[in-house]
């Protein structure tokens, strides 16, 4: 079976493995107080070409998804994101275990606009009875989405814009960021990012890390304290220099772009394939994310050799399913299921 | 600096990097859905000789806590736990975060005994206002404890038993556990676990590897959905064949028994040397934490060189200081240390 | 300024003004446990036709259901509600400050049908991440809904049946029960719902109380220590007895379904001259909430004696407006704003 | 059976439900927006002498303290009270149920002492740990505390210093602060409770009222957005022109304070019958509540005419009990049992 349901169906890039093996009789302080953990973190600062950001790690999306949030708003206040965003369809409610209702605003390709908002926000206060009714304080989106598409940087500069305007906070799952920097359409830096959003995050787990994901503040008040919500959240790794490490290897130099440049590769020769033989797209992605769609019958020939998921239902008997590649997919499978199709 | 601060100063047992090199290719589901959390479980089966448990794998011992606990009680309901126990001092305020209040009672060398646990018990329901006040559903000990020592079989057996006798759930914390089971005094199988308590876990961090928990799971009403709240609660690790493949390296054969003896043999011949120097300690510990109490020039000299925790004061300008040892712990250091000291 | 902005803009009932002067000065127990609500609850039994339930009292509908809702759920399980349902849309995220997701469930006239709930239940199992996902675990309804709609007894049954085949618990929310009671079109006895779900409440705030919800709790499961979480909740009232003390007054006999009846009557009286005008109605609402489209200049000069809500916007200058009668109603408010029409 | 038990055994003040009886049929604006609420507030801070408060109501206490607290703290901060604190003993884990540790300090006479507080935060800066510990950031007390005892202009002075030095907000917990405020050993003023801590309530509870907690506050932060957390927490009564109409009573003249002094003057007659009989108290308490130790046997022959709480064991056959007198205590209740005595 070659594996496309998602793009952590491997290991760890080979360079980490190899920089766990050369330190690991090195004695160092644990809870992300060791060297690794400061050299990561200033290898990162310099990418973002910005001194004035904390950077954390923690293990996995989830984890900090919860922390961020739940550390930004007070109990009355909630989160807007896409109806299609992680956390409000895929971490079995985990921001409601925090305490707080995550908004969903409807997606169009997997984004939501600046527009859409101010609309919501402006209902909000309109509202004379907008004290019944949970109050949003921070907007999350995710870069790339979870339809693989990108925000532009005057789309993200727009809901900065309005964040800005109405006291929200801005906040980037950047799970899979390393996929979308690398994007031919992608025009937005690590620098714009530390300064059109308040906390985001790049993500490790997806790029050719065994896990972690570097959390990114620029907002003050956000930076206060965090590490005391990272371990009540269950958040801290004892051995953290496992995650400063593994940060360390893909930033030293440009590692994380090199592999999230070949998975994007990879992708686009699918959809080569897919555009040559008119297969329609759902989603336009330009990153490691294809979703064409297929008859039933060619999805399961298919998958008597290839795995991915079926994503949603297409009508007259055919379905979107996701293709994910990876910085660890090899271009030989890619060009065996195009032969296949 | 030679390092006695804790178990987690090195990195992971050389077995446990061998098999992540030798498996890093291969393709595998994700959230602990691959062979090898599969094969670790069934070793784990094995050695508590006992198929009818769940085994299911947790990054940390604070993500451990937080989602069993979690997952047993209601919200009026809460946990018994020693004044020294981890879930009451050193996370947080985790347990608090999921809703639950911790019922401190004071312990005696690190631990509560059954007869603490059914006083309180019996006064809480004699109280006619007990409804007012949280209600004790849940028994946490640690074994070894945060001190070291260890609960005999006779006195799990009777937590145990009052447990049943209250209608009590029971859980233990092992994150040290390795090191309790393999101390000569120990009376404890994991067998016994399986059978004493409800759910247990196998602690990896601290016992040679690079991360990970394996939570025992014997009762049938905790075993429902626990895999739903490990995702809430962040705890569900995306490339979880890492904490399989690592368990299957520790419980293949005996490996983890076996590194957890080589650090008790190395905290005993601290022990010898301690006491040889008539040096009083504070705990009674046959495991892998001593606790002796020295003036505080003398720690000051000894910090020079190697790093530990002071722990307590106590009086007439001496402090207790916690000097642990691990799988990891070379004979040579423990040497040097005792030479010099 | 006539108010038709809610029942529960006057005081209280007479009656149950003159029964707490004429108990003022005994000396009663607190926190629910006098004479007065355990009369009360018996009256409530009598009037059930059903001695096997529990009937607790709170003072307030937010607090009734997030004490009932968090009483019910495991961290990882969610309440399906309509989209329009009170806890989806008015309380501020109460039910999310619990930890738990509210699902919503797109309505129909502020309804949710039982296929909609065993579809969406269907699709959660069926999905192969569902471990990912809230787990659906709670029904709640209103009735009458929050537009004044009512669910049939044969609409209740099938969502019962849902619920029973696919283990789910079923809550009704009957902050205004009484006024769907005595509703022409209702065929739903307190006895049916005694049998048809686990729990519900019965609205005293709305219906001539101070204030008050009396729960009705028929499964065994839920009765389990209610009280404690009850008094977590803030919500065990210190004098109970007024809470005892006003249901007693309203079910000793037949006063909480006659003064019901008056709203009802009211209500028709306005729905009549609506249909009269030929002004279009929103939602078919048998209750003592009717929701007219009005041209906006209309509802500009009716309130400048009258007020109420604007509901929501209707297109080409109309909007729907909320006119709520109640037990305090008087005819002639309502025969005034007739002739003002 | 006379009661004793506390001060919520009878109904409200005569004055209170004429003023129900006489403002019943008007018409009036919900959730405490009534004029009456206004009107309230506004002799609440003439009687503070401080314009530059924020005055709300809620029905309860428990309701009040987990508002207060919740919307105050981040997720890792907690509450330090004294281990007798209302809120640490009995109110069923209402605190934690927010996600808070109530951190509980040992009480002198159900005090605590700026310099414990100090002393507890000074540690927690020091532990080179802190991030795995709660962090200390409001302090609770209670004013009379729960032994009916004092705090001194002076002591109250004193933990406001620390508060201001250690960035803490400090909060007072008045449910029976009108017994308090009477007391011939008092010095605190109102005035002076708006100016040396940030939030604090009037309990009308206990004193007079059917229900109620005034709350105020004068610390910015905390009035920002507090009625949405009154609303999510339930706490929003809906016909709030209960709550407000009940403080107008109480404080558009001194009714507040005259009821109190009755209270505390039948709390002096039995202090001195107790000291004429040799009897000794537990808690030197010059408010409503009295703490004599009595034979058990006494007790008993007591019991069968008057009610009262068994509070703490003494000792050799003797147990410390509560007699409560309250604003509505009979003076010849008060004769008869100091004749019983």
């Amino acid at each position: 079976m070659i594996r496309f349901d998602n793009d952590y169906t491997e290991g760890a890039h080979p360079l980490i493995l190899e920089a766990l093996m050369k330190t690991n009789t090195e004695q160092l302080p644990g809870y992300g107080m060791d060297d690794y953990c400061k050299i990561a973190a200033d290898h990162i600062k310099r990418h973002c070409d910005n001194e004035n950001i904390d950077v954390h790690f923690m293990v996995g999306g989830t984890q900090a998804n919860t922390t961020i949030i739940s550390s930004i708003l007070r109990p009355h206040q909630a989160v807007i994101a896409a109806d299609s965003g992680h956390i409000a369809v895929h971490e079995t409610g985990a921001i409601e275990s925090t305490g707080h209702k995550v908004l969903e605003l409807p997606n169009t390709q997997g984004k939501i606009s600046a527009e859409q908002i101010e609309s919501y926000v402006q209902n909000h206060w309109d509202d004379p009875t907008h004290e019944h009714i949970p109050q949003p304080k921070l907007v999350y989106i995710s870069q790339p989405t979870e339809s693989g598409t990108l925000y532009s940087k005057q789309e993200i500069k727009a809901i900065h814009d309005v964040c800005q305007a109405r006291n929200l906070y801005f906040m980037i799952d950047g799970a899979r960021l390393g996929y979308g920097m690398v994007s031919k359409t992608n025009d937005v830096s690590l620098n714009d990012l530390t300064n059109l959003c308040d906390v985001f995050y790049i993500g490790g787990t997806k790029v050719g890390a065994m896990f972690g994901e570097a959390i990114v503040i620029s907002h003050e008040t956000i930076k206060e304290d965090f590490r005391y919500i990272m371990k009540q959240r269950g958040g801290m790794l004892a051995k953290g220099r496992f995650l400063g490490l593994q940060f360390k290897v893909l930033f030293e130099e440009d590692l994380y772009f090199e592999i999230s440049k070949h998975a994007v590769q990879m992708a686009e020769l699918l959809l080569s394939a897919f555009k040559a033989k008119g297969i329609a797209l759902k989603y336009e992605s330009p990153t490691n994310q294809i979703f064409p769609i297929l008859p039933e019958d060619k999805i399961k020939t298919l998958n008597e050799k290839y795995s991915f998921y079926t994503w949603e239902d297409a009508g007259d008997g055919n379905k979107v399913v996701r293709i994910c590649t990876s910085w660890s997919t090899r271009e030989e499978d890619i060009k065996a299921f195009i032969a296949d199709l």
